[in-house]
């Protein structure tokens, strides 16, 4: 860690003022010809944004590097202040933190495919047909019943879509250093699971024992006779928000992988924060005095996008307009509205494109941009910057970092 | 340094083209809603400066970091292409720089409070009730004719406003690192100053004896009985711009801080540049021919701008812009307006707001802009950059930089 990755560490300082970060999660987009070539933030119909945007600075932020396309953990640490490239997270801890799975110091999570298997164990089907989650859930099920511990280490199942679930282990002297069962071909019989380094020979036996209990209780389930693991990945240690920034901050977001995400940070994260925009917007207006610095996850742009539903994602951002003055009753002292990515409807997937972004506060500065879009932002006072340094800005507009040097 | 610090020192070549970095101390704003929603730069009228963006091309700077607020130190820093956070200057250098102390290789400075003690030597106010400058000036005068060196080292005392001083050791094996003696609150003695290493063993010795000869000194003289120590560090090593740029440059400012900075990185700092903003752009002129990098700073931007003092801040712009056919009398090659830092008049403070800049030359290209404001340079040709690259476009406007690579 250079200079230029702690100095913020170093001019930080407390005060009363709060912050309230509002992410649309895949806000950003690409003119679509069938919407007059507009993007869903043009298209919508928005005039508390509208009026926010007029005394707001805007800017364009590049999630981790120019053209790099972002999964939703790199994008999320890079808007609270975590440079992506230097804290990722293993596939499975991220799956795990998606499925709730309360993952502690220590821990190794990892992905599992239920697979089919002839009777010499030869794969057959890498997705056991992709069986439909009930049955999955009914699998996993089984599986925790039959196995609560393998050797001291207790064994934690979880369901995901389909043929897809996950698994932890919780013990002493675990590490992730460990090879995938996968082929990553049928024709093969699952690999054996290696440890790549001495301190992960526990593990891989551990691993390996699994794989020989899990075949027991299921070998005659078929489709779902077998199943392949990959992405062995323990916790990282990622210093807190609080270590780091002096912010107490709180996490309202009603999907499992961004609470799970805002828990890696130090987060609070409040269970049953809200089912919809509103709901999530009175919780900050409730838990006002509590905390300095509040994340306001809204998902449905994102998916919406993911879905090629143009219409779908400006509805949403519709929606978060028109709830908007919930929460400038109690005004936040910084307002920033961004995204994590972009999530252009047109192209169906996360993209590279840069992600808009607005900050409004007493001392925020103006461009005169008339509305919060892509256009409007390229041309903001903020410029383009990294997402990592975000938090930069939203502490600096809070008066929380002191001046550097003379 | 990896290559991304020292390319430029690897392609850069002589000539004779001439590069005038004109500054604008704390020339970045933020629109004022008494002052029809402009900035200073967009309110003042500036027929010469808007002739001259016509043909310019504009940015935007990040003096330090984004979100970060930089002191003078660091915001010139950047500008004469140095990285602020490689080059971090103690607060005791700084302010001896500030106060004409030409400090030299080796030697340690620090800033100094007269303070009032109790009889047990025990303080009782950190700042002597604020005693007025004209005493300060007179103790120091005392103290000065009292002790001229310790142990070998010699002392060098100097007044600034009110209560505080500086002071200077010269002489060998002197090390920085040193503990403050200021106990940071009254009711306490001062402390002693410790060293921090070995080598600064000799260092503590020499402060401690100074605190015990001062002492002597001024102990009858309530209430400026006692004095505190703190920021001890020496002179930063500082490669000059001759080394690194082949610049043959000239400092041309009213403030001794200002003059202090550019003799750290080599500049002939010429004493008696001028009072107002007129002699100093004759000055230039006159010395056309004897250097090829002009610095000249405007310090009264910036004083406004933390007076609170929009229309002033606006009116010395409109001097600067009246003043400019002075030294386009002489054109330089590459002529570049800008800012240090940003200091808008609302907040009365320095900023982290990005900086406007607009370089002219006959190979800079345009951007449309009409003007040189904040707006303009935000959709400007240049983009958004860190002051530390600013030399950069003046070399190469400047035809001073070979290609890189084949």
């Amino acid at each position: 860690m250079n200079n230029r990755d702690n100095l913020i560490e170093k001019l930080v300082t407390q005060n009363n003022q709060k912050i309230l970060l509002l992410v649309m999660d895949g806000i950003g987009d690409i003119p679509h010809k069938d919407f007059g070539k507009k993007t869903p933030l043009e298209y919508a119909i928005t005039p508390n944004l509208d009026k926010l945007a007029k005394d707001s600075i805007m800017g364009k932020m590049i999630p981790v590097l120019p053209g790099v396309t972002p999964g939703s953990g790199p994008g999320h640490l890079g808007l609270f202040g975590y440079d992506p490239m230097q804290y990722q997270m293993g596939r499975g801890i991220l799956e795990a933190v998606g499925l709730s799975l309360d993952i502690k110091d220590g821990d190794i999570a990892f992905r599992c495919n239920f697979a089919s298997a002839d009777d010499n164990g030869v794969i057959t089907d890498r997705r056991a047909g992709r069986i439909p989650t009930e049955k999955c859930e009914e699998l996993c099920s089984l599986i925790s019943q039959s196995i609560k511990e393998i050797d001291g280490v207790e064994v934690i199942v979880r369901p995901s879509m389909q043929h897809r679930f996950v698994v932890a282990f919780r013990g002493q002297n675990l590490c992730d250093a460990l090879t995938d069962s996968d082929p990553l071909t049928e024709g093969k019989r699952p690999l054996e699971v290696k440890a790549l380094n001495e301190k992960a020979e526990l593990a891989a036996q551990i691993a390996n024992k699994f794989y020989q209990e899990v075949r027991r209780v299921i070998k005659d389930l078929k489709p779902a006779n077998s199943f392949l693991m990959r992405g062995f990945s323990g916790k990282p240690r990622i210093p807190s928000m609080m270590e780091r920034f002096k912010l107490n901050s709180v996490c309202l977001a009603s999907y499992p992988m961004y609470k799970g995400l805002s828990k890696l940070v130090g987060m609070t994260v409040i269970d049953e924060a809200g089912k919809n925009i509103e709901e999530l917007f009175h919780k900050y207006n409730e838990l006002h005095n509590k905390y300095d610095f509040f994340f306001i996850h809204v998902k449905y742009t994102d998916s919406s996008g993911e879905d090629g539903n143009f219409a779908q994602k400006a509805k949403i951002i519709e929606e978060v307009d028109k709830a908007l003055p919930i929460i400038l009753e109690k005004k936040p002292n910084v307002l920033c509205v961004t995204g994590d990515h972009s999530t252009p409807s047109f192209m169906k997937a996360h993209s590279w494109h840069l992600v808009p972004v607005m900050i409004s506060s007493d001392y925020c500065g103006a461009d005169g941009a008339m509305r919060f879009t892509e256009n409007a932002c390229n041309s903001g006072g903020l410029g383009t910057f990294e997402s990592r340094y975000l938090i930069n800005y939203l502490l600096a507009n809070a008066m929380k970092l002191n001046k550097f040097g003379a």
